[in-house]
């Protein structure tokens, strides 16, 4: 049994407790918290209630480096590189669902997060966490950067076919929509109910820290740098997350080869699902499961490729990432407490 | 491993799916459909899709007896007694989900659901069931009433307090709010979403059939019959009951004792959750778990006592405590599979 | 044209504004804030663009009384009564959408509001703004104290039938549900999109603020205090309050005369619609209109009335509601401006 | 007073009553349905209770042409033909809701609608009822093909641009999200609430028939045809379009120019609000208004155009652009009674 400690008390670390709870190898020891120290975990979140006897404790690195096997850093961005850096470096196993390690470029995280990056060193040692492209990467690793939710919608239908070289590095446009938990548990205008409900809106247009981060993977399957533009869109529901992807045909390449390539590169994986021909995902389809679907259109007549994908923005996107990666870490089987359907309707 | 069949592709029985997927000694082997015949159960619900195979297949009473060690049963009313009877008869052991069982009265079936009982005789042999007060019935019959949704949600937190004789069994009100799962998959004008959404209004006012359901258990609890009056509402939302429960206390009886009564009924009871002084429950909390949580508040001054209730319609409300029925009827644990956490957000 | 001034800038002062832009004889002149002084209302208020170049300013009371012939106080309680004071000294019609004013008994002010109510001697002045009851005494006052929108919903079925002796004032329950925006426009967990989405609770029960202001108006109509107990719920949707109110048939009177009575009192009103037998309301009915709806059941046998009434809380409920009471202070015809249907769907 | 009849009882012809309620110079005389006929139109839509109190009638041609200056249709594609021909015949002024006469190409309706086209010679004198763009034309016509909700969104912001040149006519992509009330009042599995509320998809993938009604506009604008592509989203929610528009900057212009082109044209729009600079449309802002939001992003460096457009399908998107045709074909000021402000929140 692994000793698990969380670092945050938001909507992924109780995400986190909740997958923890159904894992028979691993167990929640301590979950830590800024503003509810001391405070039982399940007055925080009333649904852990019959699930969980923890109290939200302060950060402090010495205890949980003794404590625990494994941490899940669960915190905004600037806050995990020294934590990291010590637990790390103690031997405790790092997965941090935050944007510090994703961008291998310090440069780009500096422009886009404002923050000069305090262990741009440590980059290269992280290993970004998607297990279907990293999976090796990831087993022999200590420390693993989580990846966005946006980024792991549209990483996945796209880099097989960069990889394929089956379409344009060119004129990607990711288009994607996402429920309001993205936002976080934080008291915001953009999160008030009032605000959110019966509307739709866009935001973040052309300037979202999550565009260099998908521009980065896709880049790298490319072998060459992309042109790539990403629209996120608030959708007035608690989770899930879809992005339609468009993007060129190559000169040559089929529609066939275009199916062929996702089906190949998914065959086995059990949480990434390339649906059958006119079939197109629905948020609904992954709600509280950690599973991707995706759709494929392909418009022959003008090359235009369509790529549709739904996740639950807290599990694939973020916690059930976490504990997928930290399997792997682990040496224990992949999808161990992952493998529950989700909730319809 | 038991081998289970389920009659009808309702949401129930998506939701029964779900469950038995994580059920290491429950197999579904059969779901029976009327108008899904031949399709792919996962065709139909593709949150199945990485969970099941099976297709959808007529109801053949003679390939179920042969094939199946238990059955539930997803039907309308009126459908369920000649199958029970076939496949009870035989050995199959028969968790009705329906109304069919539940009335002890057949002269109030037949009143509220406007159809001659087929079977009256059968209604004594059925268990009502609602483990935390039948359990030892539950454990040894063949045939398994399981309780309406708006009944669990009244019947958990009234029975203990009318047992104990510490409220009148007179003036109750049960003012409850489901949400629109409760309706089912079919298409009905009150469930189209522009009809349903940023809405909300009361139904069924005086005539609703889960009246008399609860009525009954109340008076068996009272051992009079009680003065009960129902008000069933729809909640924008997918998922979940609220009920509100108005009584009077007994001359004598104090709100210590209520609480005390409450919680020393369901102090093993891992799934009913007596919250503390001044927490109310949130259907939220309960979200796809096999919960019921309970709040009390008791004015002491005009000897009012207000019991709020919330639970997952589709689990406790209906297929959760399905499957917590049959583990009972099989010797299972009886919490096996059952024991997940609710979604949150 | 009457310049308005509306004093505070949440959720009820844009409603104020929206209807006003449509009211030939009402031009708003003022609108002022505290957190955002010097902006534009329609940046605030995006969906006013087309309608207002007003910018918010600071609470001046000189200048609000040179340059107003009328204001509307959206303001939390326990801040209005010296802004009245001043305003209705110096001969400006005061209509108060908070609390202040809404209750006699300067007391019970100050047990559920936990203040020292300023000026308990302009309570007798205040007249409570509900024009179907206190038409006559409205057109000659200068300060109206705006109701509840609780109160409101309750208030209009409940008083006829106690004025005219028909039920008892003993053992009234008014279990209520409201939308979201009840909540103003203020950050907390509680208004948390993700808090409240997919999700149904009590709140305040025994304690909730709106309680003594019904037993206030019932107890006047009854010409005795009353027994009645008060839960308010939360409904994820925007705008939109029912309340089913349950109490008791008076030895010898009929389920006749409670319709009678209620189609009686309300056969003239345009904004007050007693519904057909069978026919309950729907908070969609009413969405952004300034209309109350009225359903009855009564069971005969056991004497059970049940009364459904569903407003818009921002409109009916409060911003509606308040020019109402200012047509009338003003000699303007009573539904200027407020006979727009509502939206559906 | 003009007397107006409409045909069909959908959510349109329910929107069409709400306007003209509040119209000085319409009167809504006949409301004819299929389903409903000898129903009062306040049962079918009892937030019209307070406004109508016609019954549904069955369609009458020679009682309509008698009794109506002019005539809405809105009515499934195919049915319109036959009747305007008559009507218009007789001089009545329709404006049809439906997709008969908007498609300049017999052609290319017949391959989207799968449908002979009853009277292709018609297509030419009917007007497109875009008033932005044809109010002119509109004027002098009997016969206004009223657009589509998804056209009306794309159209609005992308036609000035192709006009002036400044966009290329190839590599359009319009990313389309539309609430449900755009599907219509019929039940179908799509608009059930369960399998629409918390959960977003895409749908016509490559097949929408807004899709060409799109291109021919553009087309003309452009003065040659268009590649565009088309994909519409299902957004949890009653009404609301939101359109995010991607196209590319010719060589030579600038993004100064994009802005200048669409202020200019829409400079003297009651309807169209262009949004300043780094403000972009939310649908909530025009909910149950008749004003079309248009925000601006362009990314000089890559030369990629982002136009965020949004409006309320059911007013500016149907009945409310149906009524602004009608004020034009009578000769009424254009904006009458449709100068409300939308719903917030």
């Amino acid at each position: 049994m692994y000793k698990i400690g969380i670092i945050g008390d938001g909507y992924t670390a109780a995400e986190l407790v909740r997958i923890i709870a159904g894992h028979e190898d691993l167990q929640t020891v301590a979950v830590t918290s800024t503003d509810n120290i001391g405070k039982g975990l399940a007055e925080v979140y009333p649904h852990l209630r019959a699930f969980t006897d923890l109290k939200c404790e302060a950060t402090d690195v010495e205890v949980l480096k003794r404590r625990c096997d494994a941490v899940f850093l669960a915190l905004p961005h600037g806050l995990s590189v020294p934590l990291v850096k010590e637990l790390a470096g103690a031997g405790v196993r790092c997965v941090d669902l935050g944007a510090d390690f994703r961008l291998k470029d310090s440069r780009i995280y500096e422009e886009y997060y404002e923050l000069v990056h305090p262990a741009p060193e440590m980059l290269d040692q992280a290993v970004y966490g998607l297990p279907e492209i990293y999976r090796e990467q990831i087993k022999n690793t200590q420390v693993v950067a989580n990846p966005g939710c946006y980024p792991t919608s549209a990483i996945l239908p796209l880099v097989p076919l960069l990889a394929a070289g089956l379409i344009e590095p060119r004129g990607i446009i990711v288009d994607s929509k996402s429920g309001v938990s993205g936002a976080g548990k934080a008291l915001k205008a953009g999160s008030h109910f009032c605000e959110v409900n019966e509307g739709f809106r866009a935001y973040g247009i052309g300037n979202h820290r999550h565009g260099p981060e998908i521009a980065q993977e896709l880049g790298f399957a490319a072998g060459v740098p992309v042109d790539m533009v990403f629209t996120p869109h608030l959708v007035p529901m608690n989770r899930g997350i879809l992005s339609t992807c468009y993007c060129q045909l190559r000169d040559g390449a089929t529609p066939g080869q275009v199916r062929e390539a996702l089906e190949a590169k998914y065959a086995g994986e059990f949480f990434v699902d390339v649906l059958p021909e006119n079939i197109f995902p629905h948020t609904k389809w992954v709600y509280g499961s950690n599973l991707v679907q995706i759709g494929i259109h392909v418009d022959q007549a003008c090359g235009r490729v369509i790529l549709v994908s739904a996740l639950d923005n807290l599990c694939k996107g973020a916690s059930g990432q976490a504990v997928q990666n930290l399997n792997l870490m682990l040496g224990i089987e992949e999808s161990k407490a992952l493998r529950f359907a989700g909730i319809h309707p």
